[in-house]
């Protein structure tokens, strides 16, 4: 895919204009966990959700539904700390209360109500203290940094916010990024927390899922040797620990196209491809996924084929979706030991295999 | 993934006991059309579907939904000819009713109402008459093929009944099946009519999607040089037809479980992902893809983990989904040449690599 025009290539939700993401952890030593924002322009987005998991942790969700009165919101919140997290989006409501943005409810412009839809991960425990979560000063804090980031900031990546504590079929997980320009001009991009039950990783060959869809040529299989000390490894590290109870991947798409909610809605919808392809398996009672699509509605979609001028960003969006897992993955600086469990990394594991 | 035990390990759908399958085509030479009902035992099946294309044609779905009245149903039918092949189901309606099978609406027993769901493929004007397509009699043919297949029947596939005439990605498709037996003793089986806008091969690579999770190793990668024949090949089948404007992929994933109708719409919702890791892209707005979930209520879940038992289901469900679609364009004997277009056959392209 090619990389956004106009920007320095940075391959990252920001890409499109006028979204802000921002990161904040909890603090304590405790804690392994944080909140993600992803912050909109003024005025807001079209915004949608599809949820797919068993075990999903949500709030405003249903304000979401194409067939319901909120038309645009301001910011969505992905969170760790479980459904305890959730609450990281009062502070995020409070920021745009200040700035009286939110759906307008009164006469004065202060008389605002701001639709902050948010999805958790489980993280609880993870850095032993079960009770270090997410709160709405972590909330208040992500946003604010979103805002400070200014426009097309480079997104960290990750063991960061949402992603602090996230962890995939026994290894480290995190945050990633990704973006494309498609032909037709109209930015896409995506942005992941990745917590799966499911592996990240064909057991087999040792290379990623998602890198089977990457464009770029085969994967670099990892050599047998690697595959077999990361197996023993891995093996290791899982009996060290019950597996995490719940687990989820959470994702925004986003884009600059101009799109009615029904198809965000949509796009949200096929986005799940994107997770399918990338973890293994996915959607299970104990995922909670769940993909938030955001349109800002700059640049509209090419009058021809029609309704079919959605597929571009249908196709693209899923695969954002896996690039970002994949980068999610990577990104992982090294494992993470701790009380919360033994989760090595992929690096650690199977070297360094560039990333797509 | 083993092979059902007490069976011939046929890796079909029908190794879940109770279920036949039967095929029909419909007659006349500018005809590729025809279609495929899954048959439950007297007494029939918990049911459930999950609709993801954006271009779905569909009969008798919503009653399936779980907050709706019919209980259980004796059939489901796949069929050719887009909407108007939904014609099919009636000749299956009448079938049952002729049996007394049905929901009972009157105090005689042979007043039914047989509910049967039905969701359709597009092939109009493939075999070069546009108008003709599955009606009542080719339903009936199909349930009286599947009534008199006997139990654990073989089931055929590739080109035949709803996949007589089906392509993906410029490809011929058609219909796989794929069953396994899990841990806990329950059999799961999938069968699949492959009718895609995306594609189920790796252009990279030539390999099919569906075999990078096949768990048998690695792919067998095609030569270069075979890749770029069979580049060049599929550009000029592509270049001598407009592609089809429509296109679907059904599945029905089926299992001897106890599950209800909530759980096996979660099992519907999941076999997406097999769609996904097979096919790229696919739900897209044009892709009717639905997937039919069956529990013929033999085997009870384990009762441990709790609601998680099910997730062994949704995994298997899945993979089955992805290896059914890698069995149904690997089934293709020969290209589809004729006024409906030209759509070469994945082993004419890139050779007998062997499926998984």
């Amino acid at each position: 895919m090619t990389q956004p025009e106009g920007t320095d290539g940075r391959d990252s939700i920001t890409d499109v204009g006028g979204l802000r993401v921002g990161h904040a952890r909890v603090p304590g030593g405790g804690a392994l966990s944080g909140t993600t924002v992803v912050l909109g322009p003024e005025g807001g987005v079209v915004a949608a959700v599809d949820v797919r998991g068993g075990g999903p942790g949500t709030r405003e969700t249903d304000a979401l539904d194409p067939r319901n009165v909120v038309q645009r919101i301001d910011a969505v919140v992905l969170t760790g700390g479980s459904a305890y997290g959730l609450d990281a989006a009062a502070g995020v409501m409070a920021w745009l209360e200040e700035r009286h943005r939110g759906v307008r409810v009164g006469p004065d412009p202060s008389h605002v109500v701001p639709v902050v839809p948010a999805a958790c991960v489980f993280d609880l425990g993870r850095g032993g203290d079960f009770s270090a979560r997410p709160d709405a000063a972590t909330g208040r804090a992500a946003v604010e940094a979103a805002d400070a980031s200014g426009d097309h900031a480079r997104v960290e990546t990750g063991a960061v916010g949402a992603g602090t504590g996230a962890v995939v079929g026994g290894l480290r997980g995190g945050v990633g990024t990704a973006s494309t320009v498609l032909d037709s001009g109209i930015t896409v991009g995506a942005l992941v927390v990745v917590n799966a039950v499911g592996s990240a990783v064909d057991p087999a060959m040792g290379a990623l899922y998602g890198s089977y869809f990457a464009d770029g040529g085969p994967p670099s299989f990892p050599a047998p040797a690697v595959r077999e000390a990361a197996a023993r490894r891995l093996a290791e590290a899982r009996a060290s620990a019950a597996p995490p109870p719940l687990n989820t991947t959470l994702a925004v798409v986003a884009t600059d196209a101009v799109l009615t909610r029904a198809q965000a809605q949509k796009v949200a919808g096929t986005a799940h491809d994107g997770i399918a392809r990338a973890l293994r398996p996915v959607h299970l009672m104990n995922d909670g996924d769940t993909v938030f699509a955001l349109a800002t509605g700059v640049r509209e979609l090419p009058e021809a084929p029609g309704p079919l001028a959605l597929n571009e960003i249908l196709a693209a969006g899923a695969d954002l979706v896996t690039r970002a897992i994949v980068r999610a993955v990577l990104a992982a600086p090294g494992g993470l030991r701790g009380p919360g469990g033994d989760f090595p990394s992929y690096r650690e594991l199977y070297g360094s295999e560039p990333g797509p």
